[in-house]
């Protein structure tokens, strides 16, 4: 397949998804930009392995766009006075970030506007993330009937984006099993809510647990770097 | 009316349209949530105006947010290689900011869930800005509809979140009328599109001519601050 001229705005975390996400995006032969939206997350090493992995997954350019919601408070994940659970919970968990797929899309809709790109892709997934309800198909495919009326690229030229989120049905072992195929070195990127510097993980948290769970069940070694006393 | 209990939050640029918007939103009973959004425009003149407009206008808080469009470009708002234009253009003015109303929108979403404000009010205007696709009453329906979708507070509380858009299809004139009813100091406000440092107006742009123009229908004495070259 060979979509040179198609091209796709992708939303790159660092993490395990979102990489994964890249690699299929790339795989459906479109040229692909990579957008990092820094949110204020505690979770710096993140950022670090999603600039490494724009480039080794053969984006045409990565971008971080920065939005201050750390200062709103409302989540584990960017305010600082609320802990990261060691254990799961029930409903909403408190590492969700208030309206975090919706400000993400907005600006994505933004660049791919610019970029003329005519799809955008979403690592979400509704198995892992079903208490988040911005992770269901149902919000992304608002967030498409909306793209259609909020851009000139769509109501002046018909110039329509459409939402791609591949990962949203699948478990994280088919995730895993999926990027292995398409090549994504799962050693670089981060999945961690409380990684270190270094982009080692803490193997406490929930993204870390469901993380080793994923590999275990895929039967794909698990190349994960934990930090020296991680659980 | 008394509605202490119930919190709006209000997108407050520091222009006319907004400020008289955020006086609406407290005629209306409700406490307000000033946000100004900055997305790199390069009228900082009007930043500073939001700040006083809402202490004048008696928001209870206000927070600016910046998201860093201006590096995409695609817009002579945002990118300083693009002319503002004195003459107004047909079809989509190149002062439009890609999905910019989307990108504002969600943002005044994650900080009303944090809040746990139903209501955003957002100063569009399908009269004047008939060419921008997300100022459009389709636009803002849509967007709610998202919104009931998007956040944990909606979903999981039914605790949705009204868009509001009082001005969307009153002219200049009818938004000075009510506005210099409610008190609001148009003198305070910024709407130029390239105001100086100290937010005195060129008198030559689009906006200019149409904040104009709209005094002298209102019969309302026109407050705005011109330089002294202004047209």
């Amino acid at each position: 397949m060979n979509r040179d001229d198609e091209h796709a705005v992708v939303l790159l975390s660092g993490g395990l998804d979102s990489a994964t996400c890249l690699a299929m995006a790339r795989a459906q032969g479109l040229v692909c930009h990579a957008l990092t939206v820094d949110y204020g997350q505690r979770h710096q090493a993140e950022m670090q392995a999603a600039a490494r992995l724009a480039v080794s997954l053969g984006a045409a350019q990565h971008r971080v766009v920065r939005v201050d919601l750390a200062g709103m408070g409302g989540s584990a994940l960017t305010d600082a006075g609320i802990d990261v659970p060691e254990q799961p919970g029930t409903g909403v968990p408190v590492t969700y970030v208030p309206a975090r797929n919706t400000v993400m899309l907005s600006i994505a809709l933004a660049w791919a506007e610019v970029l003329d790109a005519r799809h955008i892709f979403i690592g979400v997934n509704a198995v892992d993330y079903s208490g988040y309800p911005d992770c269901r198909p149902a919000f992304i495919e608002q967030f498409e009937r909306l793209a259609a009326l909020a851009t000139s690229a769509a109501t002046e030229q018909g110039h329509t984006v459409r939402i791609q989120a591949p990962l949203i049905a699948l478990t994280k072992a088919e995730i895993i099993r999926q990027g292995s195929a398409l090549g994504v070195d799962y050693a670089a990127t981060v999945t961690c809510y409380q990684a270190d510097a270094d982009g080692q993980a803490c193997g406490r948290c929930d993204a870390c647990r469901l993380r080793r769970q994923g590999f275990a069940e895929a039967g794909v070694s698990d190349a994960t770097r934990y930090a020296a006393d991680a659980g």
